[in-house]
């Protein structure tokens, strides 16, 4: 392995190269930088094969108490690792690996201990009996960082149950809006109780195709991307709208993705008159900025605009999802800030890399009474502790820039890749940091994720045959062109 | 107030009851020990009015961020207070409080410091990528109290993602048991995938009247508690049985409460037939083992020996929520283990007292294929840190006996009260210190709530006129004396 004849210190020259000795068609990234650089060589490094025998023995001894399913097919070696405080890597047995999947980069810039012990060891009932720093801790940690127009904040426990609340503030908001005012009727409140309408009223959310939104049962009711989450599990009748389906590089396809886009908005205002016709109305838009799970796929501001419109039009509320997009990776805290709207949305949901779920929303969207939307804990506010810590690392170290700079590096980088190997690269796309690139077949993609990882990076596949790329806000243009060799070695053993 | 002349150490005599000076209507306690007792006082000790001044400019900030109205009605002035080493209390503003609706006593007995600060400062996505320390933490927390023939346990962040979750578990066993093998058809797949049947089938959870077990869209469809909760929440078409009404104190009334449980599962046993035969089948039952949010409704253990066979005879699968009742209140660590029954439940949930959520479950509900029961964080393992700890100071304190002991000096002492004011007090009922009252109508029970919070003591209610106690398991019976005096002068206000 390459990497392994590399001593931790390194005079490194990406010109040269000569720091990777290993054989093979060896790429240097055009982007690189022109002059020396200096710095510790923080690559992968492996120490055994993949999975070695310490993970496999954790693996097994997980797989007794539960469901190790999910790590096992590609990650099963790392899935037992301790973190270091070297966030863009884990170490099982020696080995160094870089986690190209953060989507999940949680702790990525946390380097400092958080003297606050008792906020760490203590889990209050947020709801009720929040801590005495917590509107503190909220304005330092969530507020400072709040979308256009949106001053209100809602903590909660994980991504789905962000969304799961936003869904039911959509619905109260739309009903209440309905009546006229907040006053319920006697049959409101006795048909709720067994689950009737009008207490339980016929309401949607719009989704759409391709769209992941999480797995709690509202939530899966407006995922729309793969059938392993969905199956066996009953759902509600609400409608789904096509999300477009673009060709990349989007400045070389401008007019045909302005018609697909065009299509898919008339298609969208098609479907919420349908739906509010066979009484089912739409309450809310859910969309993520862009589609993750489903297979990175982009839209273009203007779309976004479009659907926006579309929403007040029809009076439906606007949630946007930024559960996966949310917390930098694209260059900015929030992928809808691209859009360039001083109203983008009602609703803005998060969760992954705030290191806590929750939403944030306009004042017409909070709930007129007290445990409508509520839960026990609401959130953990250790995690908005962590975060806070975070954004401070985030603002010091200029780290949306260096995202900004480092993915262009990574896009140019996928794009002479895409050059280089036409029968296996095709559609890379990406903000920030944010990227992907589609592989010829699913087959192909699953051996250049393996491949990947025995040379210590760890990719995720997204959508039918994507692989995304996911890195820590920490990751340095050095690192993208460490990176692209690596890449370039995987692709070259497939060629 | 009484409590505020009392000096913090203090030698006290519960027999004569000097230390507390104030005047009115003096309740002694007929399970008081015999001897006199030194210890140092740690009650209730009021510095300010309700809510101070500190509390009401908290309050407010934390409004101008978010819903504030859960806490307002009753408990604004506890809702920003740090919680401190001295776990039964806590101070805003120099006033010390008593906390007694701790089903939320979380961290009741956690009084060392954890060493492993990078598990409290890490947020791994535990379902691909847990930390080395994983499988020993579960092991030594929720493992070693795993319900009677459960030995697999799945962590979810919250109790509502724990009974979701467990619903989908339910739904896919139920499934796959009807299609005789796991393998979707091509027609499950496609139509999954637009929320139709037969991917997302028409299937049902039972619940009870009164139930409660959460409030995300999945659970919801199982609340039956109060109508806060549901309105305006679209739900699923889902039955609903009657829970047990019965008459306390449970040994005076074995006849009509048994007529009254056999009466409910007959008509739960209804239930069942008839949405079978209008094409929604009962793929699992849910029911707490004491309804709490429903009002503290109690049922015998032969209600549910023979709840068990009716899911078995049916082909249902068996959930017991143990969100509220988990962790020790009762006496046990589960409330079903007074069941006295060696295969209680096919599902076990958990949140609250267990600091993490989570589901344990037999073998045969175990997803099969990954991603099925999945999402990014499945919790967060430095709860399980913190639970092992608890764990530890319940077994070295011996604090199960110690919450039977309390528990029964409460009972004992809510009896007596309730036979002083039988025009406010009736169906004084409880297992361990899990106690409940019902006060004559629901002002005079806010009016209760109110005058014993100015005294220092938290209490909350539940159901429709009940006031329910949670205090936190190291709550010794001579807190419960201290407790019992207070109680009765704010009764005696009432009379």
């Amino acid at each position: 392995m390459a990497s392994s004849l590399i001593s931790r210190r390194f005079a490194l020259s990406l010109q040269t190269n000569l720091w990777l000795s290993a054989p093979g068609c060896r790429y240097v990234s055009k982007a690189a930088p022109k002059t020396q650089l200096e710095y510790d060589y923080d690559g992968p490094s492996m120490k055994t094969s993949v999975p070695g025998p310490r993970s496999q023995a954790l693996t097994k001894q997980l797989g007794e108490i539960q469901n190790n399913l999910p790590f096992k097919p590609e990650m099963d070696s790392v899935t037992l690792v301790r973190s270091t405080s070297s966030v863009t890597m884990r170490r099982a047995e020696g080995t160094t690996w870089w986690t190209w999947t953060t989507t999940a980069c949680w702790m990525s810039t946390l380097r400092s201990r958080p003297s606050q012990l008792s906020t760490l060891v203590n889990r209050p009932a947020l709801g009720i009996l929040p801590p005495e720093n917590f509107p503190d801790k909220l304005t330092e940690s969530l507020l400072s960082v709040s979308p256009s127009g949106m001053t209100r904040v809602q903590t909660m426990a994980c991504g789905s149950c962000s969304n799961e609340n936003a869904y039911k503030a959509m619905f109260i908001w739309y009903r209440n809006k309905e009546r006229g005012h907040n006053m319920p009727s006697d049959e409101d409140v006795s048909t709720c109780m067994i689950n009737k309408a009008p207490g339980c009223p016929d309401l949607s959310i719009l989704s759409f195709n391709g769209g992941f939104h999480g797995r709690t049962m509202g939530c899966l009711a407006t995922t729309h991307s793969k059938a392993i989450h969905k199956l066996d599990v009953p759902s509600f009748d609400w409608p789904m709208a096509p999300f477009p389906r673009l060709q990349y590089p989007l400045e070389e396809f401008t007019r045909e993705n302005a018609q697909e886009e065009a299509r898919c908005l008339e298609e969208t205002e098609d479907v919420i008159v349908k739906w509010r016709q066979k009484g089912n109305p739409v309450a809310g838009i859910v969309i993520e900025p862009i589609q993750a799970e489903g297979g990175d796929n982009h839209a273009s501001p203007d779309f976004f605009k479009g659907l926006r419109n579309i929403a007040r039009k029809h009076g439906c509320a606007f949630h946007v999802d930024e559960v996966q997009t949310g917390g930098g990776a694209t260059g900015k805290y929030w992928a809808h800030e691209h859009w360039g709207m001083d109203d983008p949305a009602d609703i803005v949901s998060f969760s992954k890399k705030l290191l806590t779920g929750g939403y944030y929303h306009k004042d017409e969207l909070q709930a007129d009474k007290p445990y409508r939307i509520f839960n026990t804990w609401m959130g953990d506010p250790s995690k908005n502790l962590l975060l806070a810590e975070v954004l401070n690392v985030i603002r010091r170290e200029n780290l949306l820039e260096e995202v900004t700079r480092s993915g262009k590096a990574l896009l140019n980088g996928l794009y002479d890749l895409q050059a280089q190997y036409p029968g296996i690269l095709s559609r890379a796309r990406g903000q920030g940091t944010f990227c992907a690139i589609d592989i010829c077949d699913d087959a192909t993609r699953n051996s250049i994720l393996l491949k990947a990882r025995d040379k210590g990076v760890l990719l995720g596949g997204c959508g039918d045959r994507s692989i995304r790329f996911r890195p820590a806000l920490i990751f340095k243009e050095y690192h993208v062109h460490i990176f692209l060799n690596i890449f370039n070695d995987v692709l070259a053993e497939h060629k």
